[in-house]
């Protein structure tokens, strides 16, 4: 099948995102999806995403935070203030992505990365309601750092004011993940009889660390002290 | 100071790296810098940028692996082969982020992350030289896996064919990094005695997994064996 052809074809046989042209799968070798769940499962694992704007004519890739709530992933827009702000009718492609492993083949030619990463494209739409604007700030809090939105004081009307909120829905997406060992170990190169695996690549949270000004011996809160040592988005 | 004016002034105080409109440092809270040398670090800690490219009148952004020799970034052309390779005139903006830490303050507000960013901008060339097409491979493979292009089968001619590398000049980037407490330890907020602080977030390599057709027993290479239980870029 010549890639022309593949590009044709939808690889998940399915989903309940909607595919077009820019979230069609093209590359085969790597497991794509356009399943919600798969997104879903991307998305909750992090709290950073890559955010593509034009910017004067020129692409920019800014890494923000995000966060989650029902079908809408939510932006902090002083960080993209320059572009989206002043450009709301701009289509930006949001990426997640997880790095989980080097793969380490026979062939220079056969290396990789085991990975886990979500595309979402759309408009966002600055959220002027000030009920959804207070719920994606939670989903922004509680997406990187579950427990504190309730722990610390919630923003004031004066810093709601200051802070744009962009809501972008989660209609159009795609997710690709690749797993698993290198796909040489059938090649030729299998008989040059060197070692060949995955060198796994894990992100994990440390021991907190308390604010100098405060006195050492204040305990951080079970929300935080119980993650030190936890792999992210586990 | 407004916003405006200090969006005019460079931060750095210097530096040894093209300042254009669009690397122009212009969140003050952060540190940037536009210094060759903070740029050479923090490309260095990694092996994954973030790609930004116009295709089809939309920004996508892309995962995929780089590598720097001198004075270029190198890039596989495959992973960018819809955009780059059709439209080589095109500026990109390849993007390295490192997350160190959730940035955990007394109020929602001043909660951020600490990170260290590099943003390379350009127009990227497709190498065409062999010699050159090499190097860039060579850097592309060692920068993620240190030793590999050494151990393993390099490229027949007939890979190298399959293969496109552009290249990118380190000559228009900024840095930016956050890093330290969060910065309300001295506002209203501290009276609410409240805990604060860092909670790191660390990138290791873990335990190498050989490839399950080997024999079990098959021990792997000194240079993948040794980076088990390290710090990524370290």
């Amino acid at each position: 099948m010549s890639a022309t052809t593949e590009a044709t074809a939808d690889p998940t046989g399915g989903g309940d995102l909607v595919v077009t042209e820019r979230t069609r799968l093209r590359r085969m070798r790597e497991k794509g999806s356009h399943r919600r769940a798969d997104l879903d499962a991307v998305l909750a694992a992090g709290f950073v995403c890559h955010l593509g704007v034009p910017v004067d004519g020129t692409t920019m890739v800014v890494p923000t935070g995000y966060g989650v709530d029902g079908d809408h992933l939510y932006l902090h827009g002083s960080v993209a203030s320059r572009s989206l702000v002043q450009a709301p009718d701009t289509t930006v492609c949001v990426t997640v992505t997880h790095v989980d492993g080097l793969v380490l083949a026979r062939s220079v030619f056969e290396h990789g990365v085991n990975y886990r990463c979500a595309m979402v494209y759309g408009i966002p739409r600055i959220v002027t309601d000030p009920e959804e604007k207070l719920r994606g700030l939670r989903a922004l809090t509680e997406q990187s750092s579950p427990g504190q939105w309730e722990y610390v004081r919630q923003p004031s009307r004066k810093e709601l004011a200051a802070t744009s909120v962009l809501a972008l829905d989660l209609t159009e997406a795609s997710v690709k993940t690749r797993s698993g060992p290198p796909d040489d170990g059938d090649s030729e190169d299998a008989a040059l009889g060197l070692w060949a695996g995955v060198l796994p690549v894990v992100t994990t949270f440390g021991e907190p660390v308390t604010d100098p000004v405060l006195p050492e011996d204040l305990a951080p809160p079970a929300h935080v002290a119980s993650r030190a040592g936890r792999v992210l988005g586990e």
